[in-house]
This record gives structure tokens, C-alpha cells and sequence, in this order.
């Protein structure tokens, strides 16, 4: 497999229609990141809304959280990025808020997810079919295997349906408390300023043109770092056996191992949201979100990996059981170097092709 | 990737170099075919005094049986493969003879083997350096893991090693056992026939140009059906998960799925013996012994990962031990699948080639 140097993000090299809309040649950079703030903080409080109106329909609930972290993130981004344009004070105190918020709410969904993942994956182990109905993380009982399991997979999937069931009680709860708490009421409060005024630096008042771009790359450079930092050239072998390698050891080992890619995949999501500022017409690159996608699941795959073997130390489960939770420990961390591989895949093809 | 048209094993297309050797146009179909088994019978001999002579030089011993079984196996691919040529009564009745002979021998070194790559793996997984001091195969205790295992680990590697062990030491047995009986003798002396006078039909008399050329394309043709109903396609797309499909299935359907593969093993290794007898004079065919070699890979694999399941299904172990082996399995499955991979890299590649 040739090897290709990758000096800028895929996609973002210049060319016609990159760079910053031509209509904000004559905006000052606080103007446009002023704009896109405003946008977002009115999507959280929207989002905010709609969750406090679901009431018992779950589904609305889930999707309005699912808008809320988003917006949360996505403006926890742009302050962290755009940070030299802010006041720097405010923007870390929200930010650090944000994070927190964003973190507690995303939990919930993560156990839902997890345990869909393990039962999916526990059928597809036993070759059996799953009917996986409505949404792809839709973990009601028919997303369960329908064939026969064994012994050990059923006991496993019982197993871990009692934990992750548990954890997600927690989460909820957690959730529930935090968004009525005085600590998050601060937080939705400032959020309103940013819809109606964001606290902005006097270097905000440049033109755009000037100022906007040099965050952008900052992050864009992180971003490109820790890529090259990554062990590509290893990941592009496919069976490499990476990720399995210490699947018997020290849960610790297998996490610094992980590290690098998570670290990945949270600049690639602020270099996503940083570009979204600097050409909110612009379609979200496809190259990059494919390369996001591949480091979501990893990111997944990495966590229900460590959810089976975590399963598998409950004291006195019986050795079918624990057998069936290390073949899935096991299929979940090639899940993981399956992840590696695809994001390489789409690292290099997209930095081989000409920016269009 | 691209998919190509095989219509030919590879590296064996008409071209300079291949077909039989130019000085044996003017020899009979039969004293090429008694001038191979000729050479043949007399490497089992000289392996079967070796043998004998070896005493307590284990490693003497173990390398005279493996010349032993692959002159065994040669002279009954040629038995099969060139039947036509030979007297059929007597060729059928020595090949089955042979097939229970090289079996028969080739138990204990697979259990050698099984064990060893087995500790290799668990201690791989175990983020542990192995020291493999000498040959590959050699399973001393050099080839230990180094570092420290995980309970779980260790107990499975000493599970493995009292069941391979145990294992290896009745197939010892049934060895020294079958090479004192009068069964083996009989073969014996009718390999000694072969070294003298191969009993010939009447077609062999007829020049090897017009006859030796047809058994060999009938066997080619087996090959090429077998590995054209292989799922290629689906093992040309790295982490396909197929391997594993039954992982935690029963085991009767995860040897369903490798028969196919087996099969064609099979029949490359007796393509590549009638190969050996049709160009005597050729080296072997890279891209076929890579083949070849993906394949042995994915036997070993399959019949790792079948004893890893077995030893799982041991009564009383404690559940770490039976985690361990479920990760060991299916590391093994996916060397299954790698070998997969593997296997149509070489092929697909060698018929992309233009024949040399």
C-alpha cells in the first residue's frame, strides 16, 4: 500500500469554494463569530425546550438530548478555538460548564448504545439473525438475536443487559438532577447572552479575513500533530492483531493504547466545528466525517470491549458465561483495529486526491 | 479492490519456462512418473531409517518424520493424481495406506505445534514478549511468555498445555505403535516395490507429452472450481467479522464454514505434487507456496481456536481461565479470517500477473 504525505486535513486545502463565503469579506471576525453563536445558542435553547416538553415520550426526549449535546459541544468548540476573539475569562468558565453538561447528558445514550452494541454483536457471534427494527440504536427486544443462544452467550447478554440497564438508571437520574440544578440553570443562562451578545475581545473588530483564519489553523495544526502521531502505517496492514494486544492484561494497558485516537477524534470534532464557523454555507466535508464516523466507533467499540471484560470480573458467574464475554471482549477490540483501519483508509485516499 | 478473472492457477499459464522439461519429450509418460516415485520411495526409506536410527535425538526424530510424511503424501498425490498411468487396483490400495500413515505421524507434531502457537498467543495478548529461541516451531520452554500473565491467562496456558500435552503423548504412542505393525510394514515394502519398479498400466508407455499432461490439468481444474466457490470476494474486504459468525455457535458450524477452505488446500498441495512430477526440474511456484502457506496458517488457526473452545468446555475451571481461552478463540478465528485475506491477496495477485 503506498504511503502518502498528509499535510493538510483532507479536503480543507485551498481551492474554489474553500475559505471563508465571499459575502463575509467585508464582516469583522466578531460579526461572524458573534452569528454563529447566536445560531447555535438558540438551537440550545430550543433543544432545551423541546426536552422539558417531552414529558413520557421517550423517543422526543432522546432526540431533543441528542440536540442539546450537540449544541453544548459545538459551542464549548467555538470558545475554545476562537478563545484569542472572546473574553477569555467568561469563555473558559462556560466552556468548562459545557463540558461538564454535555458529559453528564451524553451518558445515558452511551449505556443505550453500549448494550445494543454487546447484544447485537452477541447475536451475530452465535449466528444468529437480529432484527433490528426502527432506529439503529433502538434497543428494545427486537433488536434482540431471535435464534437459539447458547447457554453461555444468553447468560452473558442477561448479564450484561442487568449492568448497562443499571448504569443507565444512573445516568438518567444523574441527568435529571443536573439539568435541575442552580449549576445548570447558570449555565443556560449564559448560554442566552450568547443569543443575544457574545462577550467578544477587542481583536474581535478586525475584519474577518484577518483573524478568523489564524484560530482555525491552530486547531487545524493540533489536529494534523496528533495524526501524524498516530501509528498509521501499522493500522493500513489490515490483521495487524494492534488492538488485541493486551487484551488479557491490565485494563489500564489497553486504555494508553486507545488514547491517542480519542484524542484524534476530539480535535477532528473541534477542527469539524471551527470549519462550520469559518464557512457556515459550506456542506460538512464528507472525508472528514467519514474519518469522524470511523473514530466514533472506535471510540464505541473500545468502550463495549471494556463493558464485556468488565462483566466478565462479576464474582461467581458461571465459565460458559465468562468464556462467551472474552469471545466478545475479544470481537469488540477487532472492532477497534477495524475502526484504525477504516480512519487510515480515509486519511490517506482523501489526502491523495486533489482538494475539490 | 479490483476483481480479477482467474482462469488459471497462477504462474502455471503457458509461457517460457513452464511445461515439461525439454529433454523428457522424447521419454514415455511412465519413466517420468517411475523416475519421480523412484525418488520419492527412496526419500521414505532413507526418512524411515533415519527414523529408526534417531533414538533419543528428539529433534533427529521429529525432522526424519516430517521428510517421512511429505514423501508419503508426494507419492500418494502422484498415486492419486497419475492413477490413469499406474496399475488402479494396487495405486488405490497403497494411497489409502499411505493417507493412514502420514495421519497417522503427523498427530504428534500437530499437538507440538497446536501448544506452542497457542503460548505464543496468550502470551501476545498478554502485552508479554515471547522469546522464540530457535526453530519456530520449537516448543521449549524458551518459547514461554516472559512477563507476568494474568491469572486467567496463566491458568489457561497450563489447561492448554496438560490437555496438548496429554494429547501429544498418545499421539506419540499410536505413532511408535503403527510404525511396529505388521500394516505399516506391508507399506513399507510396497514403497520399496515403487523404489524398484513402479507397476505401470499399459497407457504409460505412450510419450509423456501426449499423456502425463492430462492428469495434472484434471487435478488444476479441481483446484480452480474449489477456489472459485471460496467467498473471495467477501475475504478480499479486510474485517469482514466472517470468521467469527459462529463464535459462540456450536462448534459443527464453524467447521462448516472452513471446509471449503481445507478442501482447496488439499487440492493446491496436490496440484503442486503433480506439478513437482510434470517439471522435475522447475522450482516451486512462489505464488503457489504462499498459497499454500496462507492455507496451513488457516488450518492451524482453525484447529487453535477448536482446542482454545474445547479446553473452555472443561468442567469446574473458574472463570477467568474460561475468559481467557473465549479471547484466545477468537484471536484465533481472526488469524482464521487473516488467513483468508491472505490467501486471495496471493491468488488474486498471481493472476493479475502475467505468467513468467
Amino acid at each position: 500500500m503506498q504511503h502518502h504525505e498528509v499535510d493538510t486535513v483532507p479536503g480543507t486545502a485551498p481551492g474554489p469554494g474553500r475559505g471563508p463565503d465571499r459575502t463575509a469579506d467585508r464582516l469583522t471576525a466578531g460579526e461572524i463569530l458573534a452569528g454563529y453563536l447566536h445560531t447555535r445558542a438558540g438551537d440550545f435553547l430550543r433543544s432545551l425546550r423541546l426536552y422539558s416538553e417531552s414529558g413520557s415520550d421517550t423517543a422526543a426526549a432522546e432526540q431533543a438530548a441528542a440536540a442539546l449535546r450537540g449544541s453544548a459541544r459545538r459551542i464549548g468548540g467555538s470558545l475554545h478555538t476562537f478563545r484569542p476573539l472572546l473574553d477569555p475569562a467568561w469563555a473558559d468558565q462556560l466552556r468548562t460548564e459545557l463540558v461538564w453538561l454535555s458529559g453528564t447528558l451524553a451518558q445515558e445514550h452511551a449505556c443505550t448504545a453500549r448494550l445494543h452494541r454487546l447484544l447485537t454483536a452477541l447475536g451475530r457471534l452465535s449466528g444468529a439473525a437480529t432484527v433490528t427494527a426502527g432506529r439503529a440504536d433502538d434497543p428494545g427486544p427486537a433488536a434482540r438475536p431471535t435464534g437459539p443462544l447458547t447457554v453461555g452467550a444468553s447468560r452473558a447478554g442477561a448479564l450484561l443487559e442487568r449492568q448497562l440497564t443499571l448504569a443507565r438508571t444512573r445516568s438518567h437520574s444523574a441527568a435529571l438532577q443536573a439539568l435541575g440544578s442552580s449549576r445548570f440553570h447558570a449555565v443556560a443562562d449564559a448560554v442566552a447572552v450568547l443569543a443575544s451578545e457574545a462577550p467578544l475581545a477587542p481583536l474581535a473588530s478586525a475584519p474577518a479575513v484577518e483573524v478568523l483564519a489564524g484560530p482555525g489553523e491552530a486547531t487545524e495544526r493540533h489536529l494534523l500533530d496528533a495524526v501524524a502521531a498516530l501509528p498509521l502505517a501499522r493500522a493500513a496492514h489490515p490483521y495487524n492483531a494492534e488492538a488485541l494486544v493486551h487484551g488479557l492484561a491490565t485494563a489500564s494497558e489497553g486504555e494508553a493504547q486507545d488514547a491517542p485516537w480519542h484524542q484524534v477524534r476530539q480535535l477532528l470534532r473541534l477542527h469539524r466545528y471551527a470549519q462550520e464557523v469559518w464557512c457556515a454555507a459550506g456542506a460538512p466535508d464528507p472525508a472528514l466525517s467519514a474519518a469522524g464516523r470511523a473514530l466514533d466507533r472506535h471510540r464505541d467499540a473500545a468502550e463495549a470491549a471494556a463493558a464485556a471484560a468488565n462483566a466478565a470480573r462479576t464474582p461467581r458467574i458461571a465459565p460458559a458465561t465468562a468464556y462467551a464475554l472474552g469471545v466478545l471482549h475479544a470481537d469488540q477490540r477487532h472492532e477497534v483495529e477495524a475502526s484504525r483501519f477504516a480512519f487510515q483508509q480515509v486519511w490517506q485516499g482523501a489526502a491523495a486526491l486533489p482538494a475539490s
